[in-house]
């Protein structure tokens, strides 16, 4: 027998090609601090002066993938890879500044990397992020068939003394909520196992499920309200930091509301949160409601509404809804006892 | 029905449980410049000062990972996966500073995930790199049953004037090359073709194949050959970097020779390589002629025994020599047409 690396199912030209089709993308997204082209072993940034801290974060998108596949929807998971990490960095508090991508899959598709890729390299022009480098792996056998991951590194900055944490938030504080524009990137595990028993149920395909117009949706299809792309916050964290001090911020992710918001705040200190202060958006309650996902579950998985909870003090409350239009006040810091730390009320 | 995240396959809680298990082993990466703990939302490491630059990197190990799995080795590629980034830093001159990682399976197992991410925490302190943080995934239906993935994400500092590269690079600048430990983390897929078609020839299983004793390696078997760690190169870059002025670096991985040597040198400029000046690890030569795979395919996959190769001046080569025991005088930079740019002799 004559072997070749291709013959084994990984084609380096294959890769190559892939990666010319977004090379003119990804230069867009270069900032002054970016040294030399890419292709380097490295991706090299001038590193930020002062006495700053970077802040490194790494996600992925979860089980959203395979909803994109199914519905063809590929830019959207590019961009919420980007808007993902983005959002974890300015929950310390940082201006994001470099990313990179991992991409791995069983047989590259250059056409599907091509907007897998190209979406995320928009996205990072638009957050003004250079997209650094990246690594593009053909791992044959260890993917299901056409199934491909994504996970995203993010580095940004802030100045020491602007570092957002739970050392800031006081008792009594005020919490701001920004809402989402549906799951984000998590909780996709158990929306795609409800519609695929809801497609059992009812003797149709999971497709079909997704396709269909729903009443509930004001007429748009469970996939397409699905596989909305994960909101960046940077604009609005620019316009609070501007109008007020923030104390913390928690991006509402896997784990959901107790899952995320306590990371915000100090030991001893929880969340009062009022329901009535925000309408649950339809796609929520449908999900729910057709899983029989009790109401706690519900706000442990999924960010029900809101993406972004910030902690500010008390009196900052109107500049901080003035600053940002559709900012919600959701409730109070208060003292929480040893069990859970968000409290609806 | 009712349902939850945990019965749609992600379990919070085993993530939770598979995390503390490494945390204490994560605690001993701390630098002085890491800032806070870990559970944030983005990790914290104070910018390097003065003009220095940024070198960040991404890297997966490839099917390394199914080869580990299948020999229960998956110690292995923890500690591979942090190499491969420390080497790609190194290559452009930095010190690493701060690592991430991002694991992803269909479905967590609490005690592979410990020795995976405790040897690449245990690979971090030994290489002084913090490791600052990471994402762990659980994907139910998108990965082969037991697999899992690992992409790395590693971010070193240079001073402004130390960033090596082609520049630096002259005409007759001797090539100076490290021998590796084996495949490292690339052209597994083509390794792993080879001894899936032998086993199929012998009418034999793959782990028969991979545990025979082999005379040609000196009675060892195959697959523990295969699968020994990503050689990093850290204590010899800091050895060669106090005794000579390295120009540039190339890390032989993904692409072999062809693919990386070229990587470090300017455009018009080659190598000319001296096939005698070291001997092909038997390993090698083995799976070359196992799988009939022609000498160019060897070298364009492989790294052949080699794993970094450093061009520096000629006048330096006997210091660079003594300054690192097994370092070889490899050949020369040489003036190149428009076709392959390293050349054997």
């Amino acid at each position: 027998m004559t072997l070749t690396y291709k013959g084994a199912g990984v084609d380096v030209g294959r890769a190559e090609d892939a990666l010319a089709r977004v090379r003119e993308r990804i230069r867009r997204t270069k900032r002054p601090e970016v040294i030399g082209d890419v292709g380097q072993f490295g991706g090299l940034f001038a590193s930020p002066g002062g006495d700053t801290v970077l802040v490194a974060t790494t996600d992925g998108v979860g089980t959203k993938l395979e909803l994109a596949r199914i519905l063809d929807r590929h830019e959207v998971v590019g961009a919420d890879l980007v808007h993902h990490c983005v959002n974890d960095a300015l929950a310390m508090g940082a201006e994001p500044l470099f990313f990179l991508d991992y991409y791995a899959t069983g047989r590259l598709e250059p056409a599907v990397f091509e907007r897998v890729v190209g979406a995320m390299a928009d996205a990072c022009a638009r957050c003004g992020i250079a997209l650094l480098g990246g690594e593009t792996a053909e791992l044959p056998g260890m993917y299901a068939d056409g199934a491909y991951d994504l996970a995203g590194f993010l580095v940004g900055a802030v100045a020491r003394d602007k570092l957002l944490g739970p050392e800031r938030v006081r008792e009594g504080d005020t919490l701001i909520g920004i809402p989402s524009s549906g799951l984000h990137t998590n909780g996709f595990s158990l929306a795609r196992e409800i519609v695929s028993r809801l497609a059992a149920t009812k003797g149709t395909t999971v497709r079909e499920v997704l396709a269909a117009p729903r009443q509930e949706l004001e007429g748009l299809a469970l996939g397409e309200t699905l596989v909305a792309t994960h909101r960046p916050y940077l604009r609005e964290f620019r316009a609070l930091r501007q109008a007020v001090e923030i104390h913390a911020i928690a991006h509402l992710t896997g784990g959901g509301w107790e899952g995320n918001l306590p990371r915000a705040l100090p030991p001893g200190l929880g969340a009062a949160i009022d329901r009535a202060a925000w309408t649950v958006p339809a796609l929520f309650t449908l999900l729910g409601d057709l899983g029989g996902v009790r109401e706690e579950e519900r706000f442990d998985t999924w960010n029900m509404g809101i993406g972004l909870v910030l902690a500010i003090a008390g009196r900052d409350a109107a500049a901080a809804v003035r600053a940002v239009p559709d900012a919600i006040a959701l409730g109070r810091v208060e003292r929480a006892g040893s069990g859970r730390r968000v409290r609806f009320a």
